[in-house]
């Protein structure tokens, strides 16, 4: 029996929901929307329908599969109950019992968990990723924010509600830039894509470059990509964003190695794409913060999941977890 | 059969031991030289002499009790290999296999080992004091220095190496004041007892204050005792010196919550006699830098190991964390 796992992600606005198999590759896969109506019974109808059908297109394919579970990234995830809690950009309001409500629906299965979007992405790395075999490592997803992931002694920490690895949320910049969740300063306002935007217009401003090639994009329309693509041609402001962006989360990973000291730092979302203009000045900075002790041990490593799949990937390797927990508990 | 346990506390002049009961109690103590003639030797054999002289004597007076091991609290102590390595303030160089030396002198005991001094008092914490119960904790050691140790599901996070948990080391200020270690704006040279004085002569400047009480001590003279003194008699210096340590210590226990999410994260040292004058900003400035998921979650609370006896009950606890391993391991 081949043995895989259903991976779904929850976003805003759609659900991505995956069969993977144990090599962390997608087989099949499908979307529904993410209703803004509220309603969680409608949802839950909807997502059982779609992964019963994925079910069976890939079971017609590959009769001997055994299905081991249903794993689940979602904002606001709680691991330790299985909920959604007042998730700021889905419509749900409260708290939603999701795993409940999907064991009444799969009763069948050995197991369904969930988390939070960035601690699926490193379970990911960790079951099929780069981070095989590594006892102690941390991952950084930067995207329209940072999440972070973070693995001690081969578990995620989820601390003492669940919701531990917010290192996007450390303070960068005493009162400096305002970050997305009201408080200033924080490294997600520096570090993100769009913290990557402001650092292009903070340089535009500070050297009036009416010639760069950044120039002539409104404050809505800029985004990382258009900046990776100038430095690509050479333009110094953006040349000068991805060292600034370097510098600063340097600084963050530095914190974040001595606190924890892991083997690696896996770095995730469309910024990391730009290689080596992010990597070698966040090495640097890294480095230069940090003791004598801690220097040179901590590797800044891309992430392995294939950037599309990720979410998915990641989140159906929590199944792989849930089983190991269960089994170690005896349950 | 009453179990004790021995507690080793290896500081730069002085060595002290102590068998301390599985209350926590310190039941004989005892020091030595730690020496600066960095010959290992000797100080082995003097350590082994001091330790076998302190257990007969608690053997004379409790002929039933039973010694479960040795536990050694040093700076650089390095938990995984037992080994002390590289400690700039102890004549020893290089690195020394101090927990290996021990083995041999007492083939006898069941467990011995060795950590650094921020996570023997962590682990102290743990088995005798106010962590009794808590599977994630954080422990911030206010003194010379701040030390710092990590608990998550239970156990100590040793990281990659044996030397994870240097919290006072994470950027507080970017470019701000120097600390110890030569690189600039760590939280140990703003919330350390000598951080604390470098404030109070930072608001002398600020203000030329001088009517204040401390305006007639010299930078090396002042110590964080006397804050204390002049904040009780209402000197406004000293006052405004815990409300600012207390908002710099804040912003970075947030960030170390938004890392863990632990259920508390106790304060231990000389600065933490001052009670609410610095607990009082500290859990302000805390909550203040924290994310609505974790606000008026992670408690801070004063460490209920005795000042004094401390290091040695912290050290000896490490016994029962290596025996509760070993029997986990089936070694």
């Amino acid at each position: 029996m081949k043995k895989v796992a259903i991976g779904v992600d929850i976003g805003g606005t759609n659900t991505a929901i995956g069969v993977v198999d144990d090599f962390g590759n997608v087989m099949v896969k499908d979307n529904i929307t993410t209703p803004s109506h509220g309603d969680v019974d409608r949802y839950i109808d909807d997502l059982t329908l779609a992964i019963r059908e994925l079910i069976n297109s890939v079971k017609l394919l590959n009769p001997d599969i055994e299905i081991m579970g249903i794993g689940i990234g979602a904002p606001q995830g709680n691991y330790y109950a299985g909920t959604i809690e007042h998730a700021a950009n889905l419509s749900f309001k409260g708290i939603v019992p999701l795993v409940k409500l999907l064991k009444l629906k799969f009763p069948e299965l050995p197991a369904i968990a969930l988390t939070n979007d960035a601690n699926a992405a490193t379970i990911g790395e960790m079951i099929y990723g780069g981070a095989k075999g590594m006892k102690n490592f941390v991952m950084y997803a930067l995207g329209t924010g940072v999440g972070s992931g973070i693995v001690v002694n081969g578990d995620l920490v989820y601390g003492q509600d669940g919701f531990a690895g917010e290192c996007g949320h450390t303070v960068l910049i005493p009162d400096g830039r305002m970050c997305g969740c009201g408080t200033p300063g924080h490294l997600e306002a520096y570090c993100s894509a769009p913290g990557m935007c402001r650092t292009a217009f903070e340089l535009m401003v500070k050297y009036n470059a009416t010639d760069s090639l950044l120039a002539d994009k409104s404050f809505i329309e800029l985004d990382s990509k258009m900046i990776f693509d100038a430095a690509e041609k050479g333009d110094k402001v953006a040349l000068e964003v991805f060292e600034q962006t370097g510098k600063w989360l340097g600084q963050g990973l530095a914190d974040t190695a001595h606190h924890l000291s892991p083997e690696a730092i896996f770095l995730f979302g469309g910024p990391t794409a730009a290689g080596d203009y992010i990597f070698k000045p966040t090495k640097e900075s890294m480095e230069a913060h940090l003791l004598p002790t801690f220097k040179n041990k901590t590797q800044i490593l891309p992430s392995k999941l294939k950037q599309g799949d990720a979410a998915i990937v990641g989140a159906s390797a929590l199944v792989y977890k849930e089983i190991e927990k269960l089994q170690h508990t005896g349950n």
